[in-house]
């Protein structure tokens, strides 16, 4: 494979965010696919403590800026921990500095911002990808072949997500960036909701709804930023979703798709309970038993493992794409792009209903 | 124990719908409490036939007409597993002629046909319950003590019930008495969505939703019965509550109840995938592992194992009422008339829902 033996992906970090640790370890991970030669932010200092605590090369430069890190002919690529507020500024000016670009979710603040970013990547020809890292674990493809099969799935009837944790704390949901007008402004939408509207995308092969109506109701914090809220998408073909996402509430991440034939339902889907396994549920042609005492067939347990935990998964997959453009002159790869959009917009969707009193919005990509 | 010498109650039973196979072993199962001294059917050889295939004591009578069972003087209570429309007439003339009534579900066509039942069961002092089997498990107080906690559970925040199954044919879904107009109008939403009502109800500690709204689309037979449904509940306290209900899907039975310290799931509420044993399964105070990888701690498979069945749980419970009624002129048990009464109501709600174009309902009780 050319892959194996070409020269892995040179990543810039920009930003010290706490997940950047993870994104981190997940590009040292793959050394042949992928390796960090910089960071930067705000303070020198603080970068180069990243550096050192997160085991970057010796090599790895820490500078004391953002746009070091872009000046930097040595980085082939961005990854892009920053506040949501700041990503239109940063990802663009990475973009028109050539660098494939990494982006953290939620990814814009709204479509027209993003649709500001696809441009510029389109224009440079570098690649997109945003860093929901779920799409990566190889549980995914296994849980879409189960409900893409027509005997044991049947049509699609019906999806909910959840996507919940607890901040816990009157200190997080006042100060925390997730929850800073200025900075998140779609707070837990945004953040949490993002992995659902995924969740109902993905299982919907990316069909867009036809309206979005906001559940009432809806909880904020002072600053008026979205602390608890829920939506029903409503389908051309009849089907339905509903999701609920929320800073209150105990850490949960659950899909549910229910088919004519089947049900599928995973409970750790946004990470994994365990780095190296995945696990869902499928259930199919289920019925009563005689007297409708139990059922028939049980459920059935799939345990699909993985070497690699799914966001180094990501990282390999994005790196790949880098390669084929760096070393082939390959076009990027669009489909990320697409579903970043088609995810975003049922983010702004959702919050225009919360902003009209809970009315259905007409989704328009 | 007054009640283990005291005589078993004896039921007469209205009707041949095959949910009276498995109320009729239920009853049979629990001798000390319960036994079967009539059947009626419209033809006395179906009836006859009934009693012999479902191991009714040789005792007990067949008859031609309902009326005969509550003619019958040895006849304590009446089982009314008729379709719907026929409930009003059935249930008040047995009230009148002092049959306590075990009722099965959905209960009525509307708050208003219900009444005038509690009102007949009421004024002659005899006992009603619905036929709602899951509430009689061991492990429904299990789980209700579990999101009553309020470290390892919280605050209740959101929860999600689905129960769908799949009839399977266009047989079904023309001619089966559960989506006639003139039988059981409310089709799903009375049948299925019931449960899916009373499990947030339950989860609630029986609060009433302020508002109720129906979720865009639903699906209709060519008779205009609802074959699937969803909703929306909105309660006073902020907490938010879906479901889905449908005849048209995998069978499926879940609750979700997500808590401010806490996540409950079962995947059976309705008919537990095995007999003598419940499983749910409790999250609590989760947190994600360093640098966001897996969860702590695991979440919690909890097993209730149970002797009886939930539905002769329910016939024992049932029977204990009646008793203290018979045996000690104990006034009725009025929870389950309350419980049902609110659970008609929510029902109500969607359908109006429904009819008016999806707008939210005011829930008045």
């Amino acid at each position: 494979m050319a892959a194996e033996t070409s020269t892995p992906v040179r990543f810039g970090i920009i930003g010290c965010a706490n997940i950047a640790r993870k994104v981190s370890r997940a590009i040292l991970l793959s050394p042949k696919y992928s390796t960090i030669v910089a960071i930067g932010s705000r303070s020198v200092d603080k970068a180069a403590a990243f550096a050192k605590n997160n085991g970057f090369p010796a090599s790895a430069k820490a500078y004391g800026s953002y746009d070091a890190v872009l000046e930097d002919p040595e980085v082939d690529a961005v990854y892009i921990p920053l506040p949501t507020s700041l990503h239109l500024q940063w990802a663009v000016l990475a973009a028109r500095k050539k660098k494939h670009v990494l982006l953290e979710k939620p990814v814009a603040l709204n479509v027209g911002q993003l649709d500001e970013i696809l441009a510029a990547c389109e224009s440079s020809g570098v690649q997109y990808m945003d860093a929901t890292m779920w799409m990566h674990h190889p549980r995914t493809p296994h849980m879409k072949d189960y409900i893409s099969d027509a005997h044991r799935f049947g049509q699609l009837k019906a999806v909910h997500s959840i996507f919940s944790y607890n901040c816990g704390g009157a200190e997080f949901l006042k100060n925390d960036i997730r929850v800073k007008p200025d900075l998140d402004a779609l707070g837990a939408l945004g953040d949490a909701g993002w992995y659902c509207i995924r969740a109902i995308l993905w299982a919907s092969d990316y069909q867009l709804p036809k309206t979005v109506t906001a559940l009432r109701d809806v909880e904020f914090n002072e600053a008026g930023v979205i602390l608890s809220c829920g939506a029903s998408l409503r389908f051309e073909d009849g089907k339905l979703a509903t999701f609920y996402c929320s800073f209150l509430s105990n850490l949960t991440m659950e899909i549910s798709v229910l088919g004519e034939n089947g049900f599928l339902r995973v409970h750790d889907f946004v990470i994994p309970f365990q780095e190296n396994v995945g696990q869902f549920y499928a259930n199919s042609n289920t019925k009563f038993g005689d007297l409708s005492i139990g059922v028939e067939p049980a459920p059935a347990e799939c345990i699909v493992k993985t070497d690699l935990p799914q966001e180094a998964l990501m990282v390999k997959e994005f790196s790949s794409l880098v390669r084929k453009i760096k070393e082939f002159g390959s076009e990027s790869e669009k489909k990320w792009a697409i579903i970043s959009r088609k995810t975003q917009v049922v983010v702004d969707a959702v919050k225009a209903s919360i902003d009209k009193d809970f009315q259905p919005i007409d989704v328009v990509y």
